[in-house]
């Protein structure tokens, strides 16, 4: 083993790959005999000193994360203030680091982790401390700057389309005495990425989704209405996708059914399908159905997407290269070369400018009307959901997913006292 | 051509699976060379001499029928009284029958098709017309009598079970900072065979679901609450399964967030895991996220299971053998003669002993504390879902499904008056 230790650590919601990308992070340290160090629940476990020993899993199980959903070491939502406003943090955290040979950090998440790795660097650097950190891509919600896309969203766009296809292809069948009106509701607060990823679903005004909503666009409740009554008509059923966030033009949440903001001071949603269901069904009289996949969404990894994957691999392999080579402050992107036939490259990105950014659908992407989206988006989306990448299964007909034993460290500092 | 059509029709909820068993019968006439005409919206079409002549289809079409979800003549939610009551229609589907020299009936559905199957061949006798008339098994909901399970019901399960699997990672990894109860509302009226087979997502106390709510036990929310708050102390957080037919001691239904009831006369239910969502954030103060995966359940085509596949093409197979061999007012169900290895043959059985019955989850397959399920269910359960059976994809990303021509057959009759 070579001097020094690499810390890796998961942040924010989770994905279908974000272990993917964890085992291709592995695998490429322990190739260069680098020791990885996980922290438990994200940068929790960094100021907690609930780290652990991944040389302690055999390899099969580390190889068995590039198919296993969800966060194998803990995520957190836990956002760290300004250097001023956290100063005892983060000089926690570079304690945490130093005790145990930390050399390299990489955090794996979206724009508010890129922002923790971007000061991490900072602190550092003002204690003369040597430390690479790299931000490693990672979000459903397809919103980080600079890269082409993220890590996470393929596979959640992938889920999307096929379950709109597949639940638009029920209601066409019972629509003549039964349900007329679908709403499935995407996640997607600010930005209508997933909602849009709907739209590789049909093609052509009279294939499902018929009205997509988005974030992007004001809520206009008579014209959602007129739409509606009309794709009923002409078509017979309307399949509406809606994204979690859309609001009315004074900018209220058209549903804010969970109520309150998460600790990163995001109002969480929740309820936009429930509520636009109710309120068809009331002033227009059809019957309605809707569903909510909420999790299910964005840990459908028997689902996931091989572009997806394979962005999440690359990402992992590069981010520790990036270290190793010396580089910090910066994040591995994805930079596409070509649309047809699609290419792609790694490349390093200043986290400066990823930071605390998000990257909304182009006005391009969206049709003039705001119900669907472009031949320039349809280019754009349907490469990251192309290709199968399913997970092996057993003989109880279920998906092999790796648990793995998440073998803690043993602790070389005082507990921290500031939860 | 032999001399005779026989006359096929889709009925109640679709399924991932149902084409398939389309496709079986299509496929078995033909190789007897007799014609298939299929009647859109189920018995509605048949009313209405509004016939699909499948000979128009390419055999590729049919073949795709096999991958294929949702119900690709058109279903219906239409249920005829009795003989009585509903004479002038049963007369008029006898006129329809005789005009197309329809002497095979298939009705593709549960206990409600089964029940209009059995009347029109008591009707046809009456009338001394020769008609066969066989119900063909289907459901999500597993509560037809007599047959072993039904098809339609192994790949929902298995997409239950699954994502169940999958969220619950998403969850484990949250809980520390986020989500600490994740509630998914499965299909299911009065039977929890659905949220039965969550149980099999898996094993033991700790790992989710943690608690499953079943119709067949009365929901007692103060028990409900001391055991979701006991799993999150223990566990870290808590997964829930809620069928959506659960009911208070009383008899009520603890969420009726549709209201009102669909034309079989059924209450329209969803909206338990909102409301149970909303009540255990409120009471319990944890943070909560839920599902309702709806006809995404139900139409999941690219998760289904082998199995089911298997049993939705055999009932179509042997449902055109049975009406080829003069049988008459029945249906082939599957009988199981082995658990492990797993095996299974189809058999005739009476459509009087399956019309309008309502098979309920035995009391041996849920636990004593009535959250869970035992050995028994699982070894019942295990078989229904295992195989894999993909559905081709596309170079888009999607699953190639087929949508047929339904090449209507010229109508021979006055339309129908009485809609």
């Amino acid at each position: 083993m070579s001097s020094g230790t690499l810390l890796y650590a998961q942040s924010g919601g989770v994905t279908a790959v974000i272990n993917a990308t964890a085992s291709a992070v592995i695998q490429t340290a322990r190739a260069h005999k680098i020791k990885v160090l996980a922290a438990r629940n994200g940068i929790l476990g960094a100021l907690r000193e609930d780290l652990i020993d991944t040389s302690k899993e055999p390899i099969a199980a580390i190889r068995a994360l590039t198919h296993t959903p969800g966060g194998a070491f803990g995520s957190c939502r836990f956002k760290l203030k300004s250097l001023d406003e956290d100063r005892a943090k983060y000089e926690r955290l570079l304690d945490v680091l130093r005790a145990h040979d930390v050399r390299w950090f990489l955090y794996n998440g979206g724009n508010d982790s890129a922002d923790t790795a971007l000061k991490m660097s900072k602190l550092a650097t003002e204690f003369d401390y040597p430390l690479a950190c790299i931000g490693v891509p990672k979000t459903i919600d397809n919103d980080l700057a600079l890269t082409d896309c993220s890590p996470g969203f393929g596979s959640a766009a992938k889920y999307t389309a096929v379950s709109v296809r597949e639940a638009a292809l029920d209601v066409a069948a019972m629509a003549d005495t039964s349900t007329k009106v679908f709403v499935y509701e995407a996640m997607g607060r600010h930005a209508g990425w997933l909602a849009a990823s709907a739209g590789l679903a049909g093609h052509g005004p009279d294939e499902a989704p018929h009205l997509i909503l988005f974030p992007e666009r004001p809520f206009d409740e008579a014209d959602f209405f007129a739409r509606v009554k009309a794709v009923v008509e002409r078509v017979g059923y309307c399949v509406v996708v809606a994204s979690e966030g859309i609001q009315t033009a004074d900018g209220s949440f058209v549903a804010d059914a969970g109520g309150g903001v998460d600790s990163f001071g995001h109002s969480q949603l929740g309820g936009v399908a429930s509520h636009l269901a109710g309120r068809v069904q009331h002033v227009l009289g059809y019957k309605v159905h809707w569903a909510l996949p909420d999790y299910l969404q964005r840990s459908a990894r028997h689902l996931a997407s091989k572009t997806d994957l394979e962005h999440a691999q690359a990402v992992g392999k590069a981010a520790v290269e990036f270290a190793l080579a010396g580089m910090n402050s910066v994040m591995p992107v994805i930079v596409r070369t070509s649309d047809a036939p699609y290419r792609w490259k790694i490349e390093a990105a200043p986290l400066s400018k990823i930071a605390n950014r998000e990257k909304k659908l182009p006005a391009g992407f969206l049709r003039r009307d705001g119900y669907s989206i472009t031949e320039k988006a349809r280019t754009y989306l349907e490469p990251l959901i192309r290709g199968e990448a399913p997970p092996p299964y057993g003989n109880d007909g279920l998906p092999k997913y790796v648990t793995l034993k998440n073998v803690p460290v043993a602790r070389k500092l005082e507990r921290w006292s500031e939860e």
